[in-house]
């Protein structure tokens, strides 16, 4: 049994908590967590919870970390920090910052001889393996990501800072004529914005200008101003009723050519439904986290990525049982 | 540059030789035939042809060889023999003799200090590599794999076995119910002959009793008895006309749960639209014959199927330029 723990009880911990669970081969060691320990009520029995700040001293019973925090403030510091104690996997998604994340990591796991992987969700992650081996597969060519339709958290909270509001939810939702364009291999070139829009549902305070919310969205740069965005203001109940869950998904479509006109048309997509996105992440970092124990186990150091991980490590079988019933 | 050998030049050589050609990072050096080398034209300016029984002589002027013999005869023989001698991939795909072709290639791969990747296609290959991931993300669930719409080599030959049939194709093509099913999570269990049906498109000789070769190709054991299997007569320059491409695909779908109840529901899905088999194919196993060459260099011998090629291998780029194209 890989004995796991797991840092952080948001809803990517809580996720991953189920995940390590559902592992025929994982056990769950131990939750930390920078609240009191005492006020979290985890779901794996018999597993104590534990303050953050004592995690160095279970360096020996735990086998691997999987690192639950968020990507914008926590992971760059507790990764690294981890890595030098144990073998650790994150899903940091702050695309501009994976060299500076990957340094640093790398140096601290090689100084405590452990193993980490970053990057270790589905986008980054799953998405990012299909589109490096799609483009080695078919050099050149055109290639889109969509995302969706699905929450976006990031953009949820923006919308929650604007004066007036009270709660809301947006989804990322693919342009349906952009997904079609490119499975028929289509679509040449188009920058995100053409190919997602955004739906948001807000819950106003009462008495607020609803007009202004909107248009304070709307024209909102960076997250929404170069999108098509639709406002539908809901009540309050309406919106935890019907958008308290956290879909997501999305699509990689490559297409490419071959032969020696360069005129045979190839699509190659991979395509995730995904009806909790935190709970597929988690279980897409608790596979990750079998992996990196048993390349731990090899004897590798440092940081890697998912691009550094032959498939055969994410399950715990023999090379032999899974060219059986896999190949 | 990585020097490459083709050795067969049917249909899977000559995708393969595009493929070559169209690498960035790759020289074709010569094409090995067990035919009169001089009743070969090949597409590369300036590439010998030359005899297969003279291969070995080329051990040191070759990085790897891209095997393209067929995987009933051919691969069992020349995969192990050719990988005492260099680097070398092929795409064998018979599933049941498998341990066999790995444990023969393996001996002879680790005798000459050599690395060899069998069963590198796109099923047995990305497939596999799909079907495992997606196992090892959500363990347990449902897994389907699709073919088609695709033309199968063999059952268009077993059609072309039977007397007055002139010439034939067969399409294997996916049920599309069964399809739609699979990817709404709905389909649990179903066999292959549940999931596709065979479409035979046959010229016939003149004078041949059609209603008979129908009769023959629907009751078939093993090929067509299984399935629901259409048969249309057209004329031998119809079949020419409209019949004369090899386009293949498919799909794998897994749908699995999440969650302490199970019952969070999710599927991931990866489909391949090609309108050349082959060509598809050769590029596949290009992408495999660089990961080959480049694990090699690292040291490491003996036999390897996908599942132990991490993707960044697929690339011939720094890990640091991989991270920041693809990651």
């Amino acid at each position: 049994m890989i004995r796991v723990g797991i840092a952080g009880y948001g809803n990517l911990g809580k996720g991953t908590e189920a995940a390590v669970f559902n592992a025929p081969d994982m056990e769950l060691k131990a939750v930390f967590t920078r609240r009191e320990p005492g006020t979290l009520q985890i779901k794996t029995p018999g597993v104590p919870v534990i303050s953050f700040a004592q995690i160095i001293e279970y360096k020996d019973e735990i086998d691997v970390i999987i690192n639950c925090g968020g990507s914008a403030a926590d992971l760059p510091i507790t990764t690294p920090m981890l890595a030098e104690y144990f073998n650790v996997v994150d899903s940091f998604d702050r695309h501009a910052k994976i060299p500076e994340h990957f340094a640093k990591t790398d140096e601290c796991a090689k100084r405590g001889q452990r193993l980490a992987v970053i990057a270790a969700g589905w986008d980054p992650g799953l998405f990012s393996v299909a589109r490096l081996t799609m483009q080695a597969v078919l050099p050149g060519g055109a290639e889109h990501t969509f995302w969706g339709r699905g929450i976006s958290q990031g953009h949820s909270d923006a919308i929650r800072r604007i004066e007036g509001v009270e709660d809301a939810r947006q989804y990322t939702v693919p342009n349906a004529e952009a997904l079609q364009k490119a499975r028929s291999g289509e679509l040449i070139a188009a920058a995100t914005r053409e190919k997602h829009r955004r739906e948001c549902y807000v819950a106003a305070k009462e008495g607020a200008d609803k007009d202004k919310i909107a248009e304070q969205i709307k024209t909102m740069p960076d997250y929404f101003a170069d999108y098509n965005t639709d406002v539908t203001f809901v009540s309050a109940e309406q919106l935890r009723k019907e958008h308290s869950g956290l879909p997501h998904g999305g699509s990689v479509i490559h297409t490419g050519f071959t032969g020696f006109g360069g005129s045979t048309k190839h699509t190659m997509e991979y395509t995730l439904r995904l009806a909790s996105n935190p709970e597929f992440t988690g279980s897409v970092l608790t596979a990750y986290a079998g992996a990196a124990f048993r390349l731990a186990q090899s004897g590798k150091t440092g940081c890697c990525t998912p691009f550094d991980i032959a498939p055969a490590l994410l399950a715990g079988q023999t090379a032999e049982a899974l060219r059986l019933k896999f190949l």
